[in-house]
């Protein structure tokens, strides 16, 4: 069986090479890399937007893994994460998928918004998250053994599941569990005025107005403005765009479409932007 | 692999080669600008026929990028957008599907309703739409690097979606929000005029009937009649249609089966007309 | 790329050669051929078997257009109306599908009962219905540009649309629309007599009935009785079954399960053919 | 295209050689065969095992039509009926549905519970069932014109229709509709001797103690015994099964699981048997 | 078309050479074969491991035909039953599926909890059920004639059909049902000591804690331990497990996880085992 | 047919060559060899984490049978378990599933939470569950006979089945079944300590935390802490993680989202650790 060129990718591309702009928070550091000693999974807990695939770049960087991520869905399938036949040039040819491809290589697979997985996807990783750490391809008649460089980790929104969308316990026993949470304030400061190139002044103001809105989750908003957001308004306002337009169209709108809330935030930014 | 000519389809056919009729009512060009500037993802928001196709259409033609629109509807798959293998004459080819032809030709992406589409074709741009502007394609093992050229855009109808159609948050968040409503009196007389052909003041007549159309949404009507309707009424009277029979045909009956409200309508029309 | 013979298939299949029998009841004439000259797309609403179908024939008729039919069903796909790929001998040719067929050749179409097509089918349509009128083949990787000649048409039956199955208002507002119902009883006999062979008499003794039966839908009949099935009634009658089990057959037991509202329409009938 | 042998089945098979055993209760004759001169098509309503099989076999050969039954349910596609592609020895053959062959050989098709099919299999007689009397079959690109002699004819019982399967007033009116039920006594009498072999006076026992069970559907029984049970009683008591005992397993058991509706109806049986 | 020859499955595989144990309880033996010589189908009705399949080996080795069962689920479609097409080396073949053999070959066929399949699954057999007993093949495009040999038979568990799992009355109606039931206790010791190998009072001990344990059934037991499980228990004992663990082990642990209810079920052992 | 050599998968890989650490709880080692000697299939029943797999690796050691183990999921096919052709080189190849190659090799096949598995998969295993012990493979045409070494095992977790994921009685009557709980404190600081290789303090304090946290359960706690993250803790405080945080990150966390019963046992570890 001679594979196609294009099937034996590099997995170079998928290692970073530059060091990720990333600013630690607690000790989640020291957790993961220990978690990665162990050959223990590990799930990231946190809302939007607050730094969860920064910090997966970060670690994959100083861990020197290469860093293969999947973004979960309620059609990504078992065979869509191991590998398939494909019918090439009259022959039938397999083609690793993303997991796979992590486990021969030693990488560091993140399985982002892991719960929007179908069953069998999320059945998939048992057998490499317990001790035997292999992964039957049932459809090659083969076990793959996982190196002890590959890691596997999950991302975890606890704030939206429903009870249809929830780790079953035989998941969640599997894996050591980070917190994370949008950065305290001079961290957060930094991180936009680094981000979006703006000054520390403009990025203290739109820190503060995210602030605010994150209160209003008392209110009825679903979940607060990510640091992500708030770095889109700095870029806005950096190409000219006037600071409380940028503010609307970059903190406001995308996070809510009701009319009271949105009046109620729009004055909060009026009153500290004036 | 020899690709089949009509495979390697010119994007130029995605060019707009005139300048679209398309007259702004806010900051929106500005913001838009600015958004491609940086590379951010933009989410039009707003109701049924009030230009956001237009706008599209103005914007590529001013940024000088072919416009590749998609309609999303929930039977739309990930393959769709990215791309499927086809056998053809024995052997197997690659068939780029319209969001890979986008990011390979640096051009505009428009995926019009974006929230009818099916969970893993939402989830399918995540990584297109944080700063990695990769688009991995797991069947050709390859990762994309979208040009700084590539831009995607989705629009969005706050006034339907429920709660099984909502965004999540975790794509909410990663875009740029423009709001769009109906234009304002002068600008959609224009309009009016300009697209059917009809006269001012014939124009004037039909945006007066629209705008009191519109404000039976309180009582009861699920979206206002569209600047689109407005265009098709003046056809049909530039055609020789009589006035009323031409908005009864074109602002009432399309908006509306409620016969109760049909003829409340139909009241404020006869009373305008005459 | 060679197509296999009974692929190229005559659209002169779809031309109507003869005048259809078909009596106008209001100006639903000049209405349609008014959108057919401004190239906009028609939704004729109205009950089941009241004529919509021999309208389109006689309009296809008027206008000199071919005209394909398509019986909208939830299970009608977007690759039904669009065409897919076959293998044949080794190749993969593709195989145009109705609605293609119909923008090539600029023939009328007309997708039955819409609001039933699933929604990708209904989202198929949204770029040949704005004033692009494009349709875009992914699969082949080609825009269709529609020639002038080529119209698209919808049926709508106001009567029995459920929450689920109602038409969004982003492809109502696309439409202009004609009202249908019943003909007026001087029409009505004059249809019945010329379609089923029986004289003015008989047909007027159908009609008055058939008028009655209309007036059960107060008390809980679903939907009238359709100039379809008064046709079939005086065919049976044309055939030598008694007038009253001909009304049985053809008018009562085909529009209820119902076993009191059967009788008291039979009532209606003796009362009136006795 | 050289069609495989097999394919070409000889539509004789189809062909009914032998008088069947049908007593006619009603009129059905006549409006059947009227309907059949009048190209229309026929609803057939009655109760499970009341003879409208049988019914269906005596017309086709008194008719001399081949008749194609085909039992609908839930996963009955479109193309089941109309046929399919199939790869055979590296070339792609077509292969003739049931409703195809049917139309193509002026065959009487009998869909046996109609309403129990697939939506899509529902719209696929619509243009079969009107005026055009045609079948369009997209993947060859044809539409076939039905032969005078073709006929469709649907089963239904109006018995057990809920909400969710029941047929739409848009397809019910395409139907000339004839009512079945159990034949009167005497004509049961005959017909359980003629099958089952037994002699009358056995056979009016079982119809005494049949009509009984029939007065139970007042009392919770979903449904009456069918005249097919009386005549499985009948072969068993011919087999030299005891009389009560053949009673109870071909006509308490299979009707009902309660408890006590089958005490009950086993009182009846013994009080009649002995 | 040469049939590949493992497809060519000696039936003889189906044939049952020795005779199988079993107990005859009422006058089941006697009304099966009148049903197997007037060719009528046959419905099992009784709860799990009470003998139904035992009494299919029994019956099969006494009328000297080959049993093929086949167990029902709600993913077991009609090709399944019937048999496909499947590539063999560059061309297609079919495969009978187990009813078609059963068919061609005069066997038994035994649909076990029939209630389980799909709604096309039940459908398949109605031609085969009534007087034409026949079976349309459409693929192939034949129609097999069952020889006087091919017998059907299902089974049926009224204990636990939901109105969602219910037979339909037009499936009900035509089948012989045949009551089974938990042996009386003279013939359950019998059949325990000569299944497991232990003796008689050993047996006894065993069917007297069974009977006792079907009493629950009105405290809250789903279903009364089945005569299989007795069987477990002795071969437990017969092992050298303690006779209460035994008794734990096979009968409460398995038919329950109530804990309550274990309690109470284990109290009763206790008190018969010492 | 000449199969491809990875196919021919070496069973091997599947025998367990090094004693697993398993300390027995009760009898549970006795019962399950008692059950192999039988041909009896066995159900394990209990929580996560507490063992299940452990014990089966202990068991297929000192059975010495290869142990194949099949994480169930509502995904997972019966053609899954059994097998499927696959398309290789222009031929069709036959492809062993895993339920097939540990019967044809004599395997112990562990299906783990198998009543995640869909209905079709459920049932495959019913004529391998009765004194028939075979396994049909209509696909080939053949019946496996399971040599007296094969014995199908399954797992059970009580704790969370809902009404829509219960073991059928039909289904569970099947098995000899065994319950599982968390292991006695002494053997569960023994487990901690070896498997962790932290020291006996260290683990009793682990134990008495998690035994602490399992009495939550009537708190809201959806399940006990299991024993595997109690070595995950270990784990993390081994390499250098302090006591407290490596509690939160592997005890806490990953077995609740609520942020007040989190406090709580935060509490406790806080109490018990300093």
């Amino acid at each position: 069986m001679k594979a196609i060129s294009y099937q034996e990718q590099p997995v170079e591309e998928y290692v970073i090479r530059e060091k990720p702009y990333y600013v630690p928070v607690k000790d989640e550091v020291e957790i993961f890399t220990a978690a990665f000693e162990n050959n223990l999974p590990v799930n990231l807990k946190g809302p939007t937007g607050c730094g969860k695939t920064r910090f997966m770049e970060y670690m994959a960087y100083k861990l020197e893994r290469p860093l293969i991520t999947i973004a979960c869905h309620e059609d990504l399938t078992a065979s869509d994460l191991i590998g398939r036949f494909l019918i090439k040039n009259e022959s039938t040819q397999w083609n690793d998928g993303p997991l796979t491809k992590a486990v021969k290589n030693g990488a560091i697979c993140y399985l982002d918004e892991f719960v929007e997985a179908r069953m069998d996807t999320r059945v998939v990783i048992h057998p490499l998250t317990d001790d035997r750490r292999v992964m039957p391809i049932d459809k090659l008649g083969i076990i793959l053994h996982a190196p002890p460089e590959f890691m596997l980790t999950i991302s975890y929104n606890p704030g939206y599941q429903s009870v249809l969308k929830d780790l079953k316990q035989s998941t969640r026993q599997r894996f050591v569990a980070i917190d994370f949470d949008y950065p305290p304030a001079d961290t957060e400061y930094e991180i936009v005025a680094h981000e979006s190139g703006i000054d520390m002044e403009d990025a203290r103001t739109l820190v503060d107005i995210g602030q605010k809105i994150r209160n209003f989750k008392q209110h009825g908003l679903e979940e607060g403005v990510s640091t992500r957001l708030l770095i889109y308004a700095g870029m806005l306002i950096r190409s000219g765009i006037d600071q409380k337009e940028a503010c609307r169209a970059a903190m406001i709108k995308p996070i809510t479409d009701d009319y009271e809330l949105q009046k109620s935030i729009d004055e909060i930014i009026t009153a500290i932007v004036e």
